[in-house]
């Protein structure tokens, strides 16, 4: 079975602790049914779910993986202080425009890279981001796009694609920049890995790079449902879902999200959802 | 004047503050006398030396910004914890031999990389390393010859080279290691930079890589001082210094800095030292 958070109804239970008709958020993969607590038994340790807190998506959305993705990286790596530049990659994605926009609840200037009218339409017209530079767009100008977005360079980029992105983005990092290093999806099909920058750029302006996958931060997960659920009922922070139906369609909407052609948390939904009518 | 970090004797003074005859530190640059504080008038603010303290010369070494750059990096950005595995290049220099003395100190085993036998022989037998590796002799085997040294691998690379040697070094970084990125001598009189690694292994493995420079942080000085003062005192911590005798000579010894000529920290003595019969 492919790896992959999940939402669940529970079907039969022979555990008091689990009822028939309840909803968990699991680790159970690429299937229709799965067994047990599945294979990990929940990254967070956060199973069950309410479904009439928020719709039960959300555990796999903002209130699951890449919210806290976002939340982890902006807040404990990034450090964001008000009237700092925030540039993130992946701007509309799950991860990139939870960002932006807590990067704008913090009094920051956000700066979004995306590909395509819509998705940078997207970025600053729903999810008010200061700017977003389409690359497909700028092709070789991406660079001159970027500095005109951030007048005052970059403070902290959030990083999500690496490669062309990547390189047009770092000399705008100011003194004292912070990188949080969250995912490198332009290079996860790359037969072979091309360099990257030179360290010397990090020294003399004391660049700070810090690598980090969300599931080493489990213990933060209280942390962040009591800081960022509040915002999401409260409308504060929108999100998007991008829901292919049927688990016959997932090998072909994985694909397409390494093309960047989803728009929103790329979502598989193998059945009926009970809870959205 | 070319800059640089100086001690000097007081030779006239018309402030009440500095007496004629006593000693202090500052950044009066290649000169045999300066006037007034100097441009920038000390890089920690801490201007006057106590000769029955330590040699005044310490204030250039072990007690001035070479030692303050091991300290910081090591401690407030690779925050050794004991059991681990701290790997330092240009190990027999100012920084690099305070470096793995204070990882020692901590409980960590302490890797050196230094160019040549006697550096080596220097850095395991008078400073106390667990092991050290000639990047020299070693040549394409540097890999193997680290992999050896460090059989748990790597926690913390403190990074003064770049180039040859950090390509060596990282592919045997650990999970959650830390990479103080405090100089890059093997880049400075290249004419172009070459690529550095890709990020992704950063990300996989969850790097940090914080560049700094020691006098973004001389609110530290007084910690510095008080921690690592005692350890000089009390012999727990060796230094070595390279003094060149005449200000004539000074060119040539910041070529063969460059080279990895010199054996500990290179100073350049102006004129007699009254305090050292």
């Amino acid at each position: 079975v492919i790896v992959g958070g999940t939402v669940s109804q529970v079907v039969k239970s022979r555990n008091p602790a689990v009822k028939e008709g309840e909803y968990i958020a699991d680790y159970a993969g690429w299937q229709s049914y799965s067994v047990g607590g599945g294979p990990g038994g929940g990254v967070f340790g956060v199973n069950k779910l309410d479904p009439n807190m928020a719709p039960i998506s959300t555990a796999l959305s903002v209130l699951g993986m890449p919210g806290m993705t976002a939340w982890h990286g902006l807040m404990n790596i990034g450090k964001p202080k008000p009237g700092e530049t925030v540039a993130v990659s992946a701007a509309s994605g799950a991860v990139g425009s939870m960002v932006g926009q807590l990067a704008k609840l913090k009094g920051c200037r956000a700066v979004g890279i995306a590909g395509g009218k819509d998705k940078c339409d997207y970025v600053v017209k729903e999810l008010g981001f200061d700017a977003c530079v389409d690359y497909k767009a700028e092709g070789a100008n991406l660079h001159k796009a970027l500095a005109a977005a951030a007048p005052k360079g970059i403070d902290i980029y959030f990083e999500n694609v690496g490669g062309a992105v990547q390189q047009a983005v770092l000399p705008l990092l100011n003194d004292f920049a912070r990188v949080p290093l969250c995912g490198m999806i332009s290079q996860y099909n790359a037969t072979e890995f091309t360099g990257g920058p030179n360290w010397a750029m990090l020294l003399i302006k004391r660049i700070m790079v810090q690598g980090f996958i969300v599931s080493d931060h489990a213990d933060q997960t209280g942390k962040f449902f009591a800081e960022v659920a509040p915002l999401i009922k409260a409308g504060k922070i929108k999100y998007r879902e991008d829901i292919v139906k049927g688990i016959d369609k997932a090998p072909a909407a994985f694909i397409g999200l390494l093309k960047g052609k989803n728009f929103g948390k790329l979502l598989v939904q193998v059945s009926d959802d009970p809870t959205r009518k």
